[in-house]
């Protein structure tokens, strides 16, 4: 009887794997288990099965929270979960050359898993109904799993994450990795944060909980044409999706990446740490910490009671942005081949000087005209748009953990914005921002957002 | 007549490249302009031509720089250049999981370039015979251009940089981009310091010069067989070369990149920039600053008088580290396809946690010997290889502008290290290093260093 040899090699690249999403993505309607039409019905029961109320209080009213004496850094006792601190950046460039705020400083990496599964022979995602208090409507399609390090090392006392096992040991068992990056959150409200982006494909049986619904790619994708029903954990997951090559683009790759790492280059930005209690433009009173003229962001305090997360009740800072944003691509088509024009921009918490951005990044309602158009050079091309050219047009909220109220209307936008634009833009196809994906700190969250809407085939370039 | 239409799109990708780089490293012996035995004469003949002359100066001796009060930190009067500051580091695991040290702070991007050219249809790089005052025989084969924002911002007030056009502007005429990425440098003594590093291949005439001479990759393989002529900065961008594909592997691209993404996670560190004046456990006189059990290295002073260099005659602060460091990559062929076994190493001053390093890297010396186990758990298998089994072997410095005489021993050693290696470690094809290299942040200075020594042939795996 012969011994077979197990083939201890095995391709470095699995080609297969961008048409098993795109088959995925081609499902819409209904996928093996759920029906894209029920999926609102259903977030609303776990809406109302869950009793959710959250409520702003003030300062004093955090219970564990406090403003550290000679520092006035807002911190819990216990010393986990995040602080919020000042910060002080220095660009030298650009319309805000340097500034102070506050900012939110959770030096560890967490985790953001959708577990992905065959049914029927197509990809499906297990999404979970997630309540968080600073969604608008409270509770979203979070991803299977979203955990700090402080909640899957058990910080809030509370249980256990469900399905973190399939994360935190992803080789075992049938399960295999098919995306894990280390993505930026956003830069100008956190201090160098990142966050594990992964997912993980499962063989085995995965119990089933009336928070969980397996989906397929299209139906997310379905549902990202709605507002704020999909969470921005998804969103940034999903921009993690392996895409088809698409060989031809304005730009090689290798171009692509020399005008990237020139821009890193010729950014010099200073970020440094700076005690809350000295920021300056920024006033404290016992509910809020505001910029003294009104812009950006106020830090608040919220009270939670909730049934179905890891704990029961808590209190908590969160950020709440002025105004609503707004995030888009401006695309264009050359030869047959949609490109996106990315924006290198400079955010005070990136770890590394830019990253690439939607085209439009900003809150319209923030700053003076003039120095909207000094330094969104694309804004009136996406405000002004005819609306035959908006091929996307959504309102969703940012991190629910993190933020209050944070919403941002993403598009996608049609233009004959020149071939070779302004110095920090450049044209770019959606497959070579994939491709980028696939490694950390070259998309921020704002550009993975919409490049979720490509991989799930909510638009269609 | 008809009008041509200039195609716009290109291809993301050019699968003809590696092979017109293995065309180059296949030719030793001679290139189109210069034999390889000649090189050494070359060197010889520029090193006598400059008046090279460094010597050790007390801190008093230095021009323009000064500790400043307060900080205590070393710095130039003009602000630029470099100051030397001190680190705190937190790590909370290995054997020192926290410690302070001096640390050079230089904030900006430098350029280290490689000018290509096709002679005979065999790609040349345009090598220059440069002296770095830390260099122990002075004068190395350097990039074409290596450059600090200094230089070529002029701080040094001398004359311009030569070739430095084909860096800045590098689509320019028939220029073209053939590799450029961010890349560290030492995380033991530089804080979160990265320069750029490029090949650029020219079509045009580029004007002789004595400094400067044609070699082929594969005579640059030759001559990293030798001691102490290849300076680090030429050895970090050769690690740029893109290779060939290889299909085969250990772990895929995706689980590779999965196991990287969760080393980084893992890993908790916080370094920060404290005064100089400062720093515990290290002491200053009027000739040195080091540590106070005579370990890691000193800060010292140099008087550097030359002919060659943008200007005459400097002083500066260089870091002189204590005892020749061993970097070392294990290797070991699985089904035919050579692996190496790479480590994801803490710095203090990396950018983000780790990077991938050799699998030994460390100062025997340095150590207590149960440290060094504990850290270094292959260091006796390089140590007390079978010579046999010594693929490479040689003796380079590092970074002769800012370190002194800091020679360190690379090998590659064949071994039958475990195909499971302990927590840390992970086999990976020379091609997907590559692979890898192309963007910042995955391999360390040390380990480019090797790689680049399969890229250009001095090692054949």
């Amino acid at each position: 009887m012969a011994t077979a040899t197990l083939p201890v090699l095995r391709e470095r690249v699995d080609h297969g794997l961008p048409a098993r999403f795109a088959r995925s993505a081609a499902v819409t309607g209904a996928g093996a288990l759920t029906r894209t039409a029920d999926v609102a019905g259903w977030l609303d029961e776990r809406r109302r099965a869950h009793r959710f109320a959250v409520r702003r209080v003030p300062f004093a009213g955090l219970e564990g929270w406090s403003f550290a004496p000679g520092t006035g850094n807002l911190a819990h006792r216990s010393g986990r979960f995040f602080t919020v601190e000042g910060l002080a950046v220095t660009t030298g460039t650009g319309p805000y050359p340097s500034w102070q705020q506050p900012v939110i400083h959770q030096p560890e990496v967490g985790i953001l898993g959708i577990l992905a599964k065959e049914f029927d022979g197509v990809l499906h995602f297990l999404m979970q109904a997630k309540m968080e208090p600073g969604n608008p409507n409270l509770l979203q399609l979070s991803p299977t799993v979203q955990a700090t390090r402080s909640n899957y090392t058990k910080a809030h006392g509370g249980s256990g994450v469900r399905h973190l096992d399939h994360f935190l040991r992803p080789g075992r068992g049938g399960d295999r990795v098919l995306a894990d990056s280390l993505q930026s959150e956003h830069g100008a409200w956190f201090f160098r944060k990142s966050n594990r982006n992964m997912i993980v494909e499962t063989t085995g049986d995965v119990p089933a909980h009336e928070d969980f619904r397996w989906l397929t790619l299209g139906q997310l994708g379905e549902l990202l044409r709605l507002d704020n029903v999909v969470n921005m954990d998804t969103r940034t997951v999903l921009a993690g999706v392996p895409g088809p090559a698409g060989s031809g683009a304005l730009h090689s790759d290798t171009e692509l990446l020399s005008w990237f790492t020139a821009e890193r280059a010729r950014h010099e930005v200073d970020a440094r740490l700076i005690p809350l209690g000295r920021v300056a433009g920024w006033r404290r009173d016992d509910r809020e910490i505001a910029h003294e003229r009104g812009r950006f962001f106020t830090v608040v305090a919220v009270s939670v009671e909730a049934g179905s997360r890891e704990v029961t009740g808590w209190t908590q800072p969160l950020i709440a942005p002025v105004g609503r944003g707004v995030a888009a691509f401006l695309t264009r088509t050359v030869d047959g081949v949609p490109h996106l024009l990315a924006h290198a921009r400079v955010e005070g918490g990136f770890l590394d000087t830019v990253e690439l951005a939607p085209t439009v990044q900003c809150v319209p309602e923030n700053h003076h005209p003039d120095l909207v158009r000094e330094g969104q050079p694309f804004l009136d091309a996406v405000l002004r748009a005819d609306p035959a050219r908006v091929r996307y047009s959504a309102v969703h909220s940012e991190e629910g953990g993190r933020f209050l109220d944070a919403e941002i209307r993403y598009m996608v936008v049609e233009a004959d914005a020149p071939l070779d634009p302004p110095p920090g833009y450049r044209w770019c196809t959606p497959a070579q921002l994939t491709a980028l994906a696939r490694h950390g700190h070259y998309l921020n969250v704002q550009a993975r957002s919409l490049l979720a809407l490509v991989t799930s085939g909510a638009v269609r370039l």
